[in-house]
């Protein structure tokens, strides 16, 4: 399983608007061929920084995202909110492997 | 959502022994009350820098999990395999939400 954590630290008077775009992303990230998650976390001890946790069963699933139009609206909305480069940092998955989620 | 991100940097000799235990664990902790998540992820770059993603419904199933005997079974074995004390942050999840878990 190919998992892309992703860091983003928004500026704050931005928070709302960032999550509520990441949101509909979120929503039809998950419809995507090959999506395992793509979880929204914001951190409870500052509101201005996100997770977010995408995993695919494959890395083609992985880079096919990229090139979905919600995606690209997405990446140009939230281009002017971030305080910071936004990070990520690649993971293979143990859990869940396609198995587990077919028995989730 | 309740969810904890536990961040392990594991001696090198230990890797395989604490992937192990940790899969042993997360096999019981998904079976928890309230669990929603209990993923492994090994970090690509690195594979003795592991990341637990634990969520739950509520704070007190979290609170729960450190209770259960699989959780404390995992914490003493390895204690000794640590090249550094673990690190947990705790996030708000936005996705999943208890609804959209049962939609899963």
């Amino acid at each position: 399983m190919h998992v892309n954590i992703v860091y983003v630290h928004v500026k704050p008077e931005r928070v709302d608007q960032f999550l509520d775009a990441t949101m509909e992303n979120a929503h039809e990230s998950v419809k995507e061929p090959g999506n395992l998650r793509f979880d929204v976390l914001q951190m409870r001890d500052d509101h201005a920084r996100f997770m977010l946790y995408e995993a695919y069963e494959s890395t083609e699933d992985a880079v096919a995202h990229k090139g979905t139009p919600h995606y690209m609206r997405w990446r140009d909305a939230v281009a002017d909110w971030m305080a910071e480069p936004r990070q990520g940092v690649l993971y293979n998955g143990h859990i869940p492997d396609e198995q587990e989620e077919l028995d989730f």
